[in-house]
């Protein structure tokens, strides 16, 4: 038995931060581009795209950076503060996780928690 | 500009604890019963003890008791164990959200994380 944590932030401009964009975010950084990091995560280049700009309307500044073409045919790029973002989600996401195992794990002994 | 956190615990059983069902069951504490709990959240007494009936199995244990009929028309009562998981999830939250503010604060300054 496990368990899982997600932590969902509602900004009050209607943005959010949450695990599957910064999964995303994380996958343009290993693939190299959005379209392969939306196939990973079996939704669309365009879905992929809008996560990406909601992310950059979050911070306030962009997270990806994209080439057209050339002859390494285009591509993705995450940024120094798409970086910090995806570092800094993680820690506190573990911190979060240690939280909830030091609160909720006597109540839920079978949980592995 | 605020923000907003949300935390869901996914257990491996397929059981999940969020920030609904720990509200339902703040509101059957205040209200006395799952009927009054269900309604200020604008659901229906099926789905709101649907809710109090997986918080039961997530923990293996009763969160809620009911009364049928009597003098008082009957009533729900939230368990010593209801308020234990009231009380540590609202604990893990607050610690998650000062996780938060301390790691996404400096990415988001305008938005008083």
């Amino acid at each position: 038995m496990g368990a899982n944590l997600s932590i969902r932030i509602d900004l009050d401009s209607g943005e959010r931060i949450g695990p599957g964009k910064i999964r995303l975010l994380e996958l343009i950084e290993t693939t190299g581009s959005i379209s392969g990091a939306g196939r990973a995560m079996g939704m669309s280049y365009r879905r992929a795209w809008l996560l990406v700009d909601s992310l950059n309307r979050a911070l306030g500044a962009p997270l990806v950076t994209t080439r057209q073409g050339g002859a390494s045919g285009g591509g993705a790029q995450v940024t120094a503060l798409g970086r910090e973002l995806i570092a800094r989600y993680r820690s506190l996401e573990a911190e979060s996780a240690a939280a909830t195992r030091r609160e909720l794990g006597p109540l839920l002994p079978g949980s592995d928690l």
